[in-house]
């Protein structure tokens, strides 16, 4: 039968994307602001002909102007059709040792769904009880590291130092850091790349861009390791990137005051609804990413996240070990996060 | 040392894109036409601040026009970034069992790269000496097989009674026939679904939908066939298709008297080319597609080709064996055809 021959797996299942307007939708961190304006002009210009024909299959305008705003070579920028493109093709570069890689046991759930998609061997590390990093789990032998910084869904933020020093006691392995909310107030390893040739990151237009529905992520690493990760990539799929994602994408880079200002805002918004929230009785690690991840010292999670869906407001819950307590709110604007506040206290108050 | 780790591989070269627009460009199959109106008219329409927003990842307005047009239930189509993103996905899904999968010796040359990215065995099936399939060799043991009908490079197309034979001799493996280049007068396995659970028949919007540039594909089977991709795609990548993919997309497909307009005009085009070509002391299979693979019956191809792009005119050359003295010519629009016949008349004649 030819159903012997199939990859059996278990996919990684997203965050509702309910296509009602009505909504107030915190629960997939996306940008509760529109990209820089310039990509609504270029979008309205763009010549539709020119779709007859393949993209820029080396996106040059893209990779160049990531290099330029990153301060790299354009051969250590690789782009992909988000930061789950790039992570995954970067599971099958480099994850080949036959030894397990190791990520934190609380993080992004799609580390063990591409481990297991490639049959790439894997052990999680436990997180210290106050969801920090616990270094020493990472220096035993392993065929690679990815660890998301700042962590999902606990919002922690671990300092340089920390990476730094899982990057020092792994020089035989690849380490990858996932910053895909590098951009609310955390320090990026970019500076570290000069120093290690086994560092590669990982970042997202997806959240701080604000553009999840453009699909667009990027590592930087070093010209080494971003040519075997392209020659994967062009054994995949030699045209990844849109025109539309390739030439807006762009725009948005460009626009550096505009992500300044929505970042900015963002972080306010969150600095407030901390506060809120402590008020209204819940604890949270220290988020330094566009949401909060937290637990009430006396409703369970479950049935807060029942009530505020009943009531339009949509965030996120697993029903899961370690964290079925817990809520993720994505940061919305002021005006969500007062509507969000309100609607706690009534039910909680 | 981490290189030891990578995934090392050779990959896919694909046709030169030159950014120049004072090119006749006939050399990677892409429509000389622009896509249906309503696509430029939704992209100037599109409202850029929900692209803040992830896009749908059931990509349900693309699944469901499709499956309506094909006539086959949503839940039987799987749709990608390019019929690329879809084929590799598939390979990786469907051929694990060890045993070689076997593909012609002379077509689409991502086979064997993407055979050689996930370690699997293949076997070619060499063509007979009329570049035609040679339907016994598709009888021996294997783990899978993919065939592109009408074939790449050649143009010719095997009939359906061919297709089906090969299908019924390998009930127990996935037979994949990849019609990229259907809609040029060919005719589909489709209707062949209702007998054979072990078709899969993937196609694309980048040659006869005039998208190459949107990257679009996708893939009609059984139900069964399609939740194994899906499950596959979603320990990938939950979002490939981005928010303009899906809206412009949606609207090509609408529009069938366009889409039967744009490829007639090809087909005509390609049938007074291949006169002119005959003419000059060419000869080629019969192509049912929108290129020509083409000989000439004294001057070596590489010549050829290397004067035309001294003309600004891009045609396809391998330097590679068994294909070597032959040109893959594009079908552009009339003017382009004309200047491509006067530009050889003038080297040849």
């Amino acid at each position: 039968m030819w159903e012997d021959n199939v990859r059996k797996v278990v996919p990684y299942v997203a965050g509702e994307q309910p296509q009602r307007r009505d909504i107030i939708k915190l629960n997939t961190n996306e940008c509760p602001y529109p990209p820089a304006p310039e990509v609504s002009k270029l979008m309205e210009n763009m010549d539709s002909s020119l779709f007859r024909l393949y993209p820029d299959q080396n996106a040059t305008s893209l990779v160049d102007v990531l290099a330029e705003y990153y301060k790299v070579k354009p051969e250590q920028v690789f782009v992909g059709v988000g930061s789950d493109d790039v992570l995954c093709l970067s599971f099958l570069t480099f994850f080949n040792s036959g030894k397990p890689i190791l990520f934190p046991n609380v993080t992004y759930s799609f580390y063990d769904v591409w481990a297991d998609l490639y049959r790439i061997p894997y052990k999680t590390v436990p997180l210290k009880s106050d969801w920090s990093l616990d270094v020493d789990g990472f220096k035993q032998e392993n065929g690679g590291i990815i660890i998301a910084n700042p962590n999902a869904p606990t919002g922690l933020y671990a300092p340089l130092s920390v990476i730094e020093e899982i990057i020092q006691a792994n020089r035989d392995v690849l380490v990858i850091v996932d910053e895909a909310y590098i951009d609310f107030g955390a320090e990026s390893a970019l500076p570290l790349l000069e120093k290690y040739d086994n560092l590669m990151i990982v970042q997202t237009f997806s959240k701080s861009r604000a553009m999840a529905g453009m699909r667009i992520g990027f590592a930087i690493g070093s010209e080494a390791q971003i040519k075997y990760l392209r020659d994967v990539k062009f054994s995949f799929n030699s045209y990844t990137m849109n025109l539309p994602s390739l030439v807006l994408g762009t725009a948005a880079v460009r626009n550096d005051k505009y992500f300044k200002e929505i970042t900015g805002k963002i972080i306010e918004t969150r600095e407030w609804t901390k506060k809120e929230l402590t008020r209204l009785g819940f604890s949270f690690p220290d988020s330094m990413t566009n949401f909060i991840f937290a637990e009430h010292e006396k409703v369970p999670a479950k049935d807060i996240f029942g009530y505020l869906r009943a009531n339009n407001i949509f965030v996120r819950y697993w029903d899961k070990p370690l964290i079925n307590n817990h809520l993720r709110i994505t940061i919305g604007t002021d005006d969500q996060m007062k509507v969000l506040i309100s609607t706690l206290e009534a039910y909680l108050g």
